[in-house]
């Protein structure tokens, strides 16, 4: 027997709370789980600072990297497996790019990548194609097979089927960040019903498409996702707890830049802070490592670095109100003007912040992937987007969800020694806090 | 309205998965979350290393503490106000010892203090009468509330019955954590119906009774309690990353008081290492910290530490078998021995541990407060003691729970090199495995 | 103390799978469970012949109309309780109404009141005003109490507000019977977060309305509502099982006009046949005594009442195929006509049923009170109909879903011996089964 | 292809609360499930007059013998599929004897076979071998295939191992009403964790036995049939609606006897009433016949009849107390004689219930098959009975769950004219009350 189809002597199961049980037969996948690189996902939160919010959500990527196999998982062994349209060489490929889709996310992955401008899907290229323990047990199943790997998740492979199956508008891992979202932070609305939604999934060379008789489940899934991203991705108290995580990053970024003696120096970021990372550097950073520093950089000298790092860990987070990024750029400006008459650096104490999805689209010139529609495969054979059998679907498809705030240090204003300037800027923000309501 | 009465202008609530909503009515316990110290609860996990074994217990002691708070507040508002026997003037007592019952837990609680010989229940003390957050907070209430507050918590207050509300066999503390650890593993054994027991506790002057009709939903939590232990409580893969960790720190203070140079020198645990901490530097070490220097200490010369921060973080735990306490101790000795001859120190590499616990007990000579019997309130007001009411009860009344495994590197031992002593070492463990199953 | 406001010694506590527990203190409230109109409920399926469809929902209207009153103590006891805009003199009148608001429904309501030309609501007003139970205990609340009862569930009081708790776009009843509906198919779409919808629920004169804070429940709540429909409420195999009942009832009182002799004479019924009905009658129909007279009539000599007496009993049901109103009648009349030709009488053997509903709607020129809008409170106090403020609304506002489906009996025509009338019967419905897909 | 092995075309499914989906692919299940007799049981309450005390319970055995299928389907197509100890020839006989293993129910069972001296499994066996749909669909699978089916479920089958699967201490019926009978009711006890029960079976030649590593799960099982008995199963409510229940049939059986003339003829009792009934005129009895009889025997000269008619359909039942076998006989005796001269028949109107039961016993001089030992098997291949591992189990092995009650007319004695008798009716029942608490 080969590597590649080798199985555990006996399945190895995990329990998880939203799937109940995660299976392991696979030599193969058994043996990535144990790697250091995916180990380390253990210690980066799923939901980075949502857990400011919702303070359940304390998951890691590590159990939805594990879930998100599963669903795969399923998908081939309970559904697709016997099917013509499934070619079941296929199976481990599938399986690993499942497990492996986000094992380049950084620390607080969306900010980090922001400010070192730097790009997890890269990274996970790097981690699977690099000098890695995964990058090894990947190439005694075949020496191309990293790659192999790799492409689905970059969305290069020409296996547009098991791409389609990691990265669609209906993919396992959207499946399972939304269960698993919904479980840890309590808000139901994230529960559709996978189960049903597997058994209509059919396997064609193009991608998956779901049996018409499937049709309300997949309405449900999207307006699942519809409310999660109003109701938890795009909650302002993560997003103000982001902008001073921003804040700190940058600020620190910048006193390195202007050559600031840190009493503890940023040993792990010193080539980031260059602008160049070597993978050996990256795959060491994570949450903890993030987090020792606040802790420590509360008791730096700068004045901006220890105020932003105690109201990350202390929970002092930045109010906020909504604003039109068509009228309101002026008042901006002079916002901006004022916070730095009154000592308030407005890089770090004023962000402008704005979310937009869509909840689902079918089409887009120059559409990635992750766009590609859903398609119903009617009784008949015949195949439909799903929008033109769905008016549920069809009311909320193309409509861009778009989310404008602007964070600011409430207490620095309104709870200090008032003066005309800080007048002003209470005005201005009252003002459009009426506005926008 | 004095500061212990304040309401805030509209109730708080926080959505948690266990109980759905956490309310916040009083501006004291607003104030109390707000806390650095309070905060710094959310860097220490409530399990350990149990999301070693169950992947999704990654939950902190913050949500717990908020979870006993709003169990404590249910009872107090929803149960007992209105009762003759309950005095509405304890309300707040209530809540804030609640609340604040495990603020004093270091990071990886049972493990650090018993390296470091530490009592995260003096800690609690002295965060909540020394020189912090907290204590100004709970000082506004009144000049003496600190130490009442810190009485219950010590289970040394003439209060009996707040007291019993946090530390008894019923407690609120208890039933939040059954639940919340049985949601966070998916493990189900740990979910009993905690709406009955609330509605069925009394209050009297010497503790909470339960009303008889309550007695079946009384022996539905002993039960779970009796399962979580052996299930999740006692799982031998959790106390294997402890007994790594446990070689860890143990190793990390022997190196120190060796003279050893570290490459990355343990500032944080400098007084640790000398036996003395002040509250300030205690308040700062969470689990972050500790993860911090197990990454940076895989690049220590000293190859043990070495060894254990990579098996720690990369999850390469030991192995165990179970041992007799009565008649494995010459064999251990020779283990042990045998460890020294082939380069493995046994005062890391070699690891007793027993566990136990009993499910339930009405009795004890020298009994603490945590072993009050829990107490049915018949319907002609009589109390009696539950073992004598529920066969279910009695089969496990005083029973203790006790485990003892004996941990140690199997693949130091199995996968490498063989020789004459490995194979003896086999052969010794191999037989007890065989004798104790 | 009046009997108004008399309370029990002790609450009542009925377990309850969808509220947990339905709690009881008044009087007034345990007497009315306790008569005989009202546990007469308990032999009234609440969703009639849905079970034949999804076997688990064989639920009663009595655990319905308790769920609907638990629903309104929670609004006027936890949410309403202390506010200026709630008036507690109108807690009972809500209590009672909400209790009683479905106590007029006879067996398979739907399909009955067509035969029979009944109506249900006539009913509720006739038992609660006329020589019941109900009344005599209502009566002692009030000389006024039952008329003002009754008022409120016929949408003819003045007390806007209260009618609107039991009869609006988003009140008790519909709560209760989504997630009951739910909870006893095993279909999960009407899963809402009936919690957050109670706690942002605010009353004004003329109606509840909901704090902008819950519009997203509110959302989740009107898009559970238009899945049910269409997954359970719609089903065509239920409205097949209907169809079949209409035909039974039909043929049942056709025959007794004719003058045909039952073997088993449907005493019953007799009144009903003339088209008369009497208070007393009424309130000893239920499904019980239906079913009775089914199984009888299976050794009746007319043949279609055997024939459809069986096919209700065994779930030997007719099969449908869409059809559309516009294109599809003269197909229809031509189907009619052939069915005749075969000996079987379209009148019972050829059923057109024409479903529509709409899950929102926020204006209709004559508008009843249950198309009344779903208001939202703002936070700056003004008052905006949702669907102006939510994407997800507007897109299925005024949306009405229609279904037509034609019903017969496949098996009469597929598997008996063929000849060209059945030919062109089956030519016809392939067609329409095929335009319409 | 055989009609045994023949598959439908595409997988039927039907929605089920309790395990989601029930999966039929069989030809022989679909066409078992469409016969009147196996629908008959839709008209048969699970669980007798427990909806009178838990009125969520209104499920049928219908529910309840697809869900016994579809859990003995997961066995033996998703656990012991493909292991050398499993006969896969068995599979449909397993099947089919899991699905009707209830078919010959009687409506309100359990008295109803007392009362006219009936056993519903000698009917089962009626049905499965006498002249009935269900017998010519299992002779179509091979001559002698109905007999052998009856004598799985009769447990005089010589195959072991699916006797075991549906009637031992851990069988797929007990599995399902446990799990089933808790979602109806609502009650949380009965949820034990079946997906990990299955996973851990193991076929033998005797029957069952469990991997040792899911005693857990099997003392959670245990517990939770302990606590449904003492919750549910024994709750005093439904048993005194039971034992109106056996007033009525006793009385229309007396009455019958003494050549009463009946205005509603009891014309489908008539050969139960000479104690001789045949298979026909068994499965036109179900529920909503007794319940017309019920329904119009309200209207009956006979004031016993009457009487006990009104009280169930409206639920005015009886009170009770316990009394003990031992010492209270005198005092019935003597309530016995005051009740006649209060002119109440104790034979209708003093009724003693002695319900008892055991959780679990692993050996009995004359054990029957159900009483089998639950084994579990050991890591080295030994195999244990349970009680020997669990302390949990052997707390309660062969502990006898006894309950004795005294029903009587509380209305009756309390609430009308006071007179001696009835002050001496009175005290004794007060005193029973009073000794037994």
């Amino acid at each position: 027997m080969t590597y590649a189809t080798q199985k555990l002597y006996e399945e190895k199961v995990f329990k998880d709370p939203v799937h109940r049980y995660i299976h392991v037969r696979d030599r193969v996948i058994w043996d990535l789980i144990g790697t250091r690189e995916f180990q380390r996902l253990r210690r980066i939160k799923q939901l980075g600072t949502t857990y400011l919010t919702f303070h359940g959500a304390e998951h890691s990527r590590f159990t939805h990297s594990l879930g998100v196999y599963e669903i795969i998982r399923r998908m081939v062994d309970d559904v697709f497996s016997g099917r013509p349209e499934w070619n079941n060489e296929d199976r481990l490929l599938a399986l690993c790019a499942g497990l492996l889709h986000d094992v380049g996310h950084g620390p607080f992955s969306h900010t980090f990548e922001k400010i070192f401008n730097l790009d997890h899907e890269e990274f996970t290229r790097y981690i699977i194609e690099g000098n890695t323990e995964i990058n090894k047990i990947l190439k005694r199943v075949g020496e191309d097979f990293p790659e192999k790997v790799a492409a689905i998740i970059a969305k290069t492979s020409p296996n547009k089927l098991v791409t389609s199956m990691i990265s669609s508008q209906i993919d396992a891992d959207r499946m399972d960040y939304l269960l698993r979202d919904a479980y840890y932070t309590g808000v139901s609305y994230g529960n559709f019903d996978m189960e049903r939604l597997l058994r209509v999934m059919r396997p064609r060379p193009d991608g998956i498409v779901i049996k018409q008789s499937g049709m309300h489940a997949v309405e449900h899934y999207l307006i699942s996702r519809y409310q999660m991203y109003w109701q938890v991705y795009f909650h302002p108290v993560s997003r103000s707890a982001e902008a001073i995580l921003t804040g700190i990053l940058k600020r620190a970024k910048d006193l390195h830049k202007d050559g600031y003696q840190f009493n503890y120096v940023p040993v792990h970021f010193s080539s980031l802070f260059e602008g160049k990372i070597d993978l050996e550097e990256y795959v060491k950073l994570d949450e903890s490592v993030l987090l020792y520093y606040f802790q420590a950089w509360q008791e730096e000298d700068d004045e901006i670095l220890r105020d932003l790092c105690t109201r990350f860990l202390n929970r002092k987070l930045f109010k906020f109100v909504d604003f039109k990024a068509e009228t309101d750029t002026d008042q901006i400006m002079l916002l901006s003007k004022l916070f730095e008459e009154i000592g308030l650096d407005p890089k770090y104490y004023l962000i402008r912040d704005i979310m937009s999805d869509e909840a689902y689209d079918y089409f887009r010139y120059g559409e990635e992937e992750s766009k590609k529609p859903i398609l119903l495969l009617l009784a008949n054979g015949e195949i439909k987007e799903i929008s033109r059998r769905s008016d549920l679907v069809e009311g909320i498809t193309g409509k861009k969800l778009t989310d404008s705030k602007l964070f600011y240090p409430h207490d620095l204003i309104y709870y200090s020694q008032p003066n005309d300037v800080k007048k002003k800027i209470i005005e201005i923000i009252e003002g459009m806090a009426g506005n926008t309501k």
